[in-house]
């Protein structure tokens, strides 16, 4: 068997070998991904976001035991470096994530690196395909929700969780900036803390003043309180996200079309802007030229402006473009 | 005059337009750029991140208090969404921040957009250079260092300083993975509070495990404590920063030339990924092929990884790339 044959057959080794590979860039992850494609787009994914300490990982961990006793299957995907799932973990939470280890219907892996394959975006996309292609029905992808990487990782996912708790007033302005606007639910774990009814409220009133989402995608984003140590609130939680699933698939599907649509146009100009790049600058660097271009730049004989159109004057604007 | 000269003269109104025009990703604002080029490169930038509630805010203000007692003039940049240079301030901050709306030796200036002019990175450099060109001797950048954006736009300082606060476990696990290699000066700032010195010890074991680091660069990130509230430690920060500065800066020049060509090479690489998709995608969007290459890939048709080669294909392998 071919190794995407044995991926979509479900060989573990097999599967943990190909996201290894994603992860550190190699060029022969990228045919198998190619030939992965067709059997992509089964499974659902949730992002989990949100900053380090509110507990996303227990919470992820609780995830997955509801979608097991609801008979699914699960794949977990960590690029939250403070993850006990990505290895940056305490005793207590390792001991944890253990109990899972040694269920075939659960596959947990981390991406460790940054800036290869097109940048941690890309690699995510990649690996998320790879666990849809082996037949997982949900992929929960834990992220901290800080950065603009992180916001358009979330963007990836059906169903984007933004985890709080209470009393995080400067949290709450930091997601202000990017984040809230890729929050389909919203969950304010450790609820048996001071402050969870004013958090919730605040939560509520930005949710409120955010026109633009509401006019443009029609779904209001729903709170959910949790204690996921104790594993309170997690039904409730799962029903709100199939909820949610539910809106974004019902019939008339326009809306998941929509969805479709923008995550097929991010994925492909994420790329188009790798492999464009890598083009020229493995030329440019070939020929010496950008060697060149930075001692003219360093000793200010022409500014980056000026250098960056006449790169793609060069590269472009010659170019006898076929109109297919 | 023209703009260009009004902002090389420090008029306030100009330079305020021009960063304004950056943060909105207004095509006039490049033209400017352009010109303040040549003579941008003698203002000495200072970024300081970490995350939200370590004290960034009122750091920088003690910093931009004892370098006006140095007899600098200092320009600021706040991308960090809390940060009350920014907007996102409780009262007392606010109150704070104005005793120097007074003062000419200080600009401040916020960012507020991403994703405009080629992303927060290159909004974040472009407002530096104006800094830079109207001849502020020192520019402070603060960000919340956790994103990779935040990390490049550490990359473009002299010196970066990474603040913590005593027992943040978590956040120390989260700075490995991007941010310890971008610090050159740590702050543990609220040094007052219980485990300061357990912090500290950590930073260093961190700090002397990272061996790239020093045999890259020769440099050995320093730590200072400080209670910034009090003007606690902050002159021998500032000693601090004069040693980094003294280092990168010192006779030889190897050090401080490759930090240069470092920056440029990022900045330009940056420039030019932005530009070659933007003509590329004016192109597609134009012509409609874009729309229809995003239909067959909704349909599976095609994989986004041959799709993006073909694009390549036909922009760039039928040139004829002249040699210089």
């Amino acid at each position: 068997m071919s190794s995407t044959e044995k991926i979509l057959a479900g060989d573990l080794r097999s599967v943990a070998r190909l996201i290894r590979h994603i992860d550190d860039g190699l060029p022969e992850a990228r045919a198998i991904l190619k030939e992965l494609y067709p059997h992509t787009g089964r499974a659902y994914v949730i992002g989990v976001t949100g900053s380090p300490g509110v507990g996303k990982s227990t919470l992820v961990d609780r995830m997955i035991q509801n979608l097991r006793a609801r008979g699914k299957t699960v794949g977990v995907l960590a690029v939250d470096p403070t993850s006990p799932f990505s290895g940056g973990a305490i005793l207590g939470d390792r001991i944890r994530m253990q109990r899972h280890s040694t269920d075939e219907g659960v596959f947990i892996r981390s991406l460790a690196t940054r800036g290869h394959f097109g940048g941690l975006t890309a690699s995510t996309r990649g690996a998320i395909a790879v666990l849809d292609a082996m037949g997982k029905d949900y992929i929960l992808v834990e992220t901290v929700g800080v950065g603009q990487d992180e916001v358009e990782i979330v963007r990836a996912a059906h169903t984007t969780l933004i985890v709080l708790i209470p009393g995080m007033g400067d949290d709450i302005q930091a997601i202000k900036a990017g984040i809230l606007e890729a929050g389909d639910v919203f969950v304010i774990n450790k609820a048996d803390r001071d402050g969870v009814q004013k958090t919730r409220q605040e939560l509520m009133m930005m949710i409120d003043m955010d026109k633009d989402r509401k006019t443009k995608k029609g779904w209001k984003p729903t709170i959910f309180l949790t204690e996921a140590l104790k594993n309170e609130g997690i039904e409730g939680l799962m029903d709100g996200i199939e909820d949610h699933r539910a809106f974004l698939f019902k019939k008339e599907g326009t809306i998941r079309d929509q969805f479709e649509r923008d995550k097929a146009q991010m994925e492909l100009l994420d790329l188009v802007k790798q492999d464009v790049v890598q083009t020229i600058m493995d030329h440019l660097t070939h020929t010496g030229q950008w060697q060149e271009f930075i001692e003219d730049l360093v000793q200010k004989k022409v500014d980056p402006y000026s250098l960056s159109e006449k790169i793609i004057g060069r590269y472009l604007n010659d170019c006898q473009i076929p109109t297919s």
